[in-house]
This record gives structure tokens, C-alpha cells and sequence, in this order.
């Protein structure tokens, strides 16, 4: 990408990377105010969510300066198609690491999953990370192969969030915990569902293979 | 919007319209099914999901078409912008209406929800069938004061999501159904969010004021 429209797609992309690398720590240090009732950790996530609401709002302002100044061919303009869906996915994400955080400050000073489920919550928590990190390497690298991978890498996710739910009947919860680990289950089985979708996403961009898409 | 090009971003406005139309049908039937154990009914909602996903694709080629063959100017491709989101938000109110749809599926013969949350459902789905025809009216006419009161129909289904949430611990359910209420009830007010988020994209398109449109 030498020409200076491909430059500024370069740095429309580099604004997608950093959405990724705020997300994931976003998440991981969600995931450590979830496992250790660190209300401070969990304000944190809150604030910082702003900042990544904000890079969406650049990559916005990115994508029409570059479709005004520049005549861009299709598959130029599947990129840009993809930035806006890989932006609004990313912005999402940070969304989910907020709503784990909201819930800690929620049930403070109270704790709110059961010691018995922590090791499933700190299993989930990994998983985002590592999915973040891969995530960072697709959009960083547009590694088609490690993106097609994404979606396996996401079954681990998946399948704590269905033990965690099959489990729950079992477990002799009350209502109120059983709704709140069913609904930070699935807070983290929807963040590694949106980072599949922005790794088929960079598929569509590279390639134009959108059937992997949508489900 | 006489020329050719804005004759086209008319056909990309219909796209979207009738997006609205199907998700908005789609959670109608999808909550009678829930109310009524209606397999069938959800069932076709699940098969309905598909057209809604094939319209997003027909988005984004009638967009890249556009921009290959027009030089946009900067309000034009503001609107190009929002229509991508919009149909991201369509496609996920499609898949909400299908969540609802699956737990039916899932629990049937047994109903998903207790007898005495029937009215709560109830009327969490006619808020989202009028957020629905709202939507359509506003992605039609591009009702700038409609689009902003949006927000206001929303609260509906946070208040119903709220009270039930509250009530779960209260009401003597199993964890099963807890969690299947809890998570029911989050379905719809997600539908209502993304309905306000798309609200709040026709702001964007047709004003640049995005200061509404993420949280």
C-alpha cells in the first residue's frame, strides 16, 4: 500500500487496531474487578469506554475525508464497508467489558458470581483476552487464515456459557445470582461473537467473502 | 432527491425500510409463539431470518455500486455511513426476534415463561412491534423529531425489563426460569436499543449530529 489513498487506509486501519487493543484490556481488567470485587478497576473500565466511543467517531471522520478526497475502486470501498462493520463490533465489545463492570459495581460490596463459579468466569475472561490478541493480529496483519481460526478459538466461550447455564438449575442459586452469572455468561459469549464477526469482516474486506458473515 | 444518484441512495433508503418491516414482523410473531407456545410461528421466524441477513448483503452491493459510479460529497456519504449501521442494527433486531424464537424451540412443549409474566411479555412485545412502526416511519420520511423521541418509546421496555429483573428473586422461580425470563426480557430491550440506535443514525445522516448515537 504505497499510493497516499492506501496510506490513509493504512491509518483507518491502525484506528481499528487500537479499537481492538482497548477492548481487550478493557476486558481483561473487567474480568480482574469481576474475580476480585475491585470496584476501582471496574470504574476504570467504565471511563475508559468513552475513549474507545470516541476512535468510532474518528474512524467515521477517517472514511469521509477519504471517500471525498479519493476515487476508490470496489475493493478499496469493501474495506472501507468493512471498517465501518469491524468499528461498530469493536465499539460493541467495549460496551460488553463496561456492562461486566457495571454489574461488579452493581453488587459491591457483595460479590457477583459464586466462588464456585470463578474458575468458569476466569476460564471466560482468558478466553476473551487471547480472542483480543488474535484479534489485534488479524486486523493488524489482514491474516485471512488466522481469521477463518477465530471462530473456533470462539467454541470455548460458547461452551462455558452453556455449561454455566446448563449447570445453573443445579447449583441451588437463588434467582437473583442465576440471572447474573446467566446474563455475564453470555456478556462474554457476545464479546467473542463480535470479534468472529470482525474477523470475517477482514475476510470480506481482503477478499469479498461475506458468506461466513452473518448468522 | 431527483438525480440519478440520489434516485439511487433512495432505492439503498427502501433496503433499509423493508429491513424494518421484516424485524419489526419477525418479533410479532416471534413474542406470539412465546405467549402461545406457538412452534410453527416460531419456526418461521427462524427460517424468516435468512431474507433479513440476504438484504444486508443487498446493502452493501447497491452501496458499493453507488460509490464506484457517483463522486459523493461529503452529507451524501454521511448517510452511505449510517445506512451501513443501520442495516448492522436491522440484522441484529432480525437475530433478537430469532433469539426469542429458539426458546420457544428449545423448552417446547413446556411454555419458556410463567403464567404470571405473561402480561409483562405481552406488553414488552407491543412496545417492540410500535418501535418497529415507528422505525419504518422514521427510516421513510427521515423524521428527524420522530427519530428523537425514539428514546422515550424505548423506555417501556427497560422499565418491564427492570421490573422483571427486580421481581425474579421475589417471584419463586426455578433458576431455569429465571434465567430464561431474565434473558428473555433482554432480547426485547436489546430490539428496543438497536431500534434507538438506528433512530439515531437517521440523525446522523440526515444532520451529522451524532452526539446521540453510542453510549
Amino acid at each position: 500500500m504505497a499510493n497516499p489513498f492506501h496510506q490513509h487506509l493504512n491509518e483507518l486501519n491502525d484506528l481499528l487496531v487500537d479499537m481492538a487493543r482497548r477492548v481487550g484490556a478493557a476486558m481483561e481488567q473487567a474480568t480482574a474487578a469481576l474475580l476480585e470485587g475491585d470496584t476501582v478497576a471496574a470504574e476504570a473500565v467504565v471511563a475508559g469506554d468513552q475513549e474507545v466511543n470516541a476512535l468510532q467517531f474518528k474512524v467515521d471522520d477517517r472514511i469521509i475525508a477519504l471517500m471525498t478526497q479519493y476515487d476508490a475502486v470496489a475493493s478499496d470501498l469493501r474495506f472501507v464497508l468493512g471498517a465501518v462493520r469491524i468499528s461498530v463490533d469493536l465499539e460493541r465489545m467495549g460496551d460488553l467489558a463496561k456492562h461486566v463492570a457495571k454489574s461488579v459495581l452493581l453488587r459491591a460490596p457483595v460479590a457477583v458470581i459464586p466462588d464456585s463459579l470463578r474458575l468458569d468466569f476466569a476460564a471466560m475472561g482468558a478466553a476473551a483476552v487471547r480472542i483480543s490478541e488474535k484479534l489485534v493480529g488479524i486486523l493488524r496483519d489482514h491474516d485471512e487464515l488466522q481469521a477463518a481460526q477465530m471462530g473456533l478459538d470462539d467454541d470455548e466461550l460458547d461452551a462455558v456459557q452453556d455449561r454455566i447455564h446448563a449447570q445453573l438449575p443445579t447449583l441451588g442459586y437463588g434467582p437473583q445470582t442465576a440471572v447474573d452469572v446467566a446474563l455475564l455468561a453470555r456478556f462474554y459469549e457476545r464479546f467473542g461473537d463480535h470479534a468472529v464477526r470482525v474477523s470475517h469482516q477482514v475476510v470480506y474486506a481482503v477478499t469479498g467473502d461475506v458468506h461466513l458473515d452473518r448468522s
